[in-house]
């Protein structure tokens, strides 16, 4: 199911006008069309493999990296994974038509506050199928339309999954232009969908630190900024060796490269003698490489100097940066000048270094004694996740199904007028 | 208190840097230094009052029109006005703290997402010395520093009053820095504050359809957009003429000038005959000029025929647009192409109608047989307005003070990793 439509302007059009009945749609309808749409990549999973074979042959003709090369990778399970994805979305609890706010006027007029969808959400990413079925499965379920732009090196294995999702929703009797791809208009549909303000509702980037500062920057659509993380943990004086351990090697090795890992360690100085050999030690034995200060360096074995570059660095790989610090309060000037406002955490059994880090780090989630990969929506139980915002307005942190909806006021009367 | 602070890039970082303090300040604390605000005013109303006689001087010889005059000038009446709106925000319950969700992952981790200040809230405005003082006083009750960007035209007055605000968080122990003007730096001022992301946390524009426009797509700040008011009342075939006539005059008349007024009127077709003329009356007789379709002019007095553009106008005065549209499909359809997403009414006694037009108009507040002038943070029982967001991100009609607060999740665990 090919659209009509032959400019990026014109697909988005069809996508605002196509939401006015998705987002109407009840719970059941919608959860069928993203039960239909699962099974549909299901059936086209040898065409989808297919288109993604192009894109990776044509990847190493123009030296894709192979970390990029693997993300972009679909075989026969990684489909079947995108299917189940699907399912386990429609499964959520509808987040459209929950009652936020209700007040009745002294004059007798009653309102009330009410989720909705946004209309049309947009989103830029790079080169990651699955994130084409994520956020237009979400979209659907937050009855939104969506556009999506996943960049030129996945084009030919979006449009077949994109093929895949509107021939699901033809078959459900649902307007398939509800599922909108620009990824054919290289860079001028990327652009067009930044400058569609009034068109679509918002726009979530998910990527690079460089995309993501691109979109912010040239984007007149609200933003929802998600995120790079440097996350820091602070070991403190109190802090127990082996939480201070576990803690430290789990949110550096458990996945190095996703945002929520950790990049930065500050070590407040009268524990460093007695944690940083047994850490670093920990952290060596997993290949991990320390780059510490000259402090870190007196203390333990195998340190690789480190420069102020690192306290900046989102290394997302087997690198973590290591720094005695005098105290708890520089520990937080530390984070406040290198922190992406994601993830930080303390390990300490003192509760009132806890309660003030908790209280004046300024991050979407600050943790004490806990490891900083928890900070995702599936660990959160939000079921699926859109992304993790790093920005304020809107939502902040892990955002599920209801951050991919507005409100709006009811108000129900009886001729009344204002005096 | 002046600051020592020598580019408009300086203040806003003295006022991040502020910002951490009053952020934590408590709920008593923060009253206190509202209360103190409003005295400091009524104490430098005589400085004021004389700045202000300055800036409409200079109005006089540069050509202020007198609508901008009269919103710019300040007597000791309304200096005493502006103080109580401070007092009254003062009063309002204290939007930080409270605790939006909690969960205890299976592992025992207790997560906790709570209210939390934005940081610095900054906005750009024209002439109106009273958002001076009203953002200060909101942003600050709920913990936030602020920028201000008030316009050239109220320079004097505007520093006449950040002067005795800031004056007031010196007497209270406060960091005046928290309150900052950038209005001396003018236009760069303006470009800096857009630019200031990382710093600045969200920008609030407040003013004509020009600035907002600007706003938005200059700045790489978060924006929320308050907005222009292209209101629609819809005269339903069910319509009582009594219900319909009060609320098309009072939506019109009761103040002309603001965002929450209607500008046009829908008439289905089959009432047309019955309400039109009625209608039309009683808004001549308030002096309103009727701008009507041949339908309307062939079934009234006193029409001036509209056009096109009308029917996209904001008028802000006595004149108001009318169409007979065939049915509600035709007035949906209006209704989508030109509204602003702000605020429409639908007169009728067919429920199925109501609530036809309550699920299907995109806008931030959607009535039924109630005035569009209710659209307001005062009237819906807020205490206090920052504005009508008309967009969907983050904020939806009148806000509030707690539409001044982001969000943060607070995790506590007792050494957790991620398995």
């Amino acid at each position: 199911m090919t659209t009509t439509a032959t400019t990026a302007r014109e697909r988005m059009l069809l996508a605002k006008e196509a939401s006015r009945a998705i987002g109407l749609l009840r719970d059941e309808q919608k959860r069928d069309a993203l039960l239909g749409i699962a099974n549909a990549i299901e059936t086209a999973a040898r065409e989808i493999v297919d288109a993604n074979g192009e894109d990776l042959e044509r990847g190493r003709v123009t030296g894709l990296s192979e970390a990029l090369q693997d993300r972009l990778r679909l075989d026969e399970s990684r489909v079947a994974a995108l299917a189940a994805a699907v399912r386990d979305i429609a499964a959520l609890p509808d987040p459209v038509g929950r009652v936020l706010d209700e007040r009745t006027l002294a004059n007798g007029v009653s309102l009330t506050k009410v989720s909705v969808p946004f209309g049309v959400v947009g989103s830029i990413y790079e080169a990651r199928p699955n994130v084409t079925v994520d956020i237009a499965a979400l979209a659907l379920r937050s009855g939104n339309a969506v556009v999506l732009r996943g960049g030129s090196a996945a084009e030919r294995t979006n449009a077949a999954l994109v093929k895949a999702m509107r021939g699901a929703l033809v078959e459900q009797g649902i307007d398939p232009e509800a599922i909108q791809t620009v990824d054919d208009f290289g860079r001028d549909g990327a652009r067009e969908l930044m400058q569609a303000r009034g068109v679509v509702d918002v726009l979530v980037p998910r990527g690079s630190a460089q995309l993501i500062e691109t979109v912010v920057t040239e984007s007149s659509v609200p933003v929802i900024e998600t995120g790079a993380g440097v996350v820091h943990i602070v070991l403190d004086e109190s802090a127990p060796l082996d939480w201070a351990r576990d803690i430290v090697v789990n949110a550096k090795i458990q996945r190095p490269s996703v945002c929520n890992a950790v990049e930065t360690v500050l070590v407040i100085r009268d524990a460093a003698p007695r944690l940083v050999p047994p850490v670093v030690e920990a952290l060596r034995a997993q290949g991990v490489t320390v780059h510490g200060d000259a402090t870190v360096a007196s203390l333990a074995d195998g340190i690789t100097p480190a420069t102020d570059e690192d306290w900046a660095t989102e290394y997302l790989s087997l690198d973590i940066a290591m720094r005695v610090v005098d105290d708890l309060d520089e520990a937080l000037d530390h984070i406040r000048r290198y922190s992406t406002h994601h993830t930080e955490s303390i390990i300490t059994q003192d509760p009132a270094h806890a309660e003030r880090f908790l209280a004046e780090v300024d991050s979407a989630v600050v943790m004490a004694n806990a490891s900083t990969r928890f900070t995702d929506g599936g660990e959160f139980g939000f079921g699926a996740e859109v992304g993790i915002s790093t920005q304020k307005l809107h939502a902040r942190g892990p955002m599920g199904l209801s951050e991919l909806t507005s409100t709006k006021w009811l108000a129900r009367g009886v001729g009344q007028v204002r005096v």
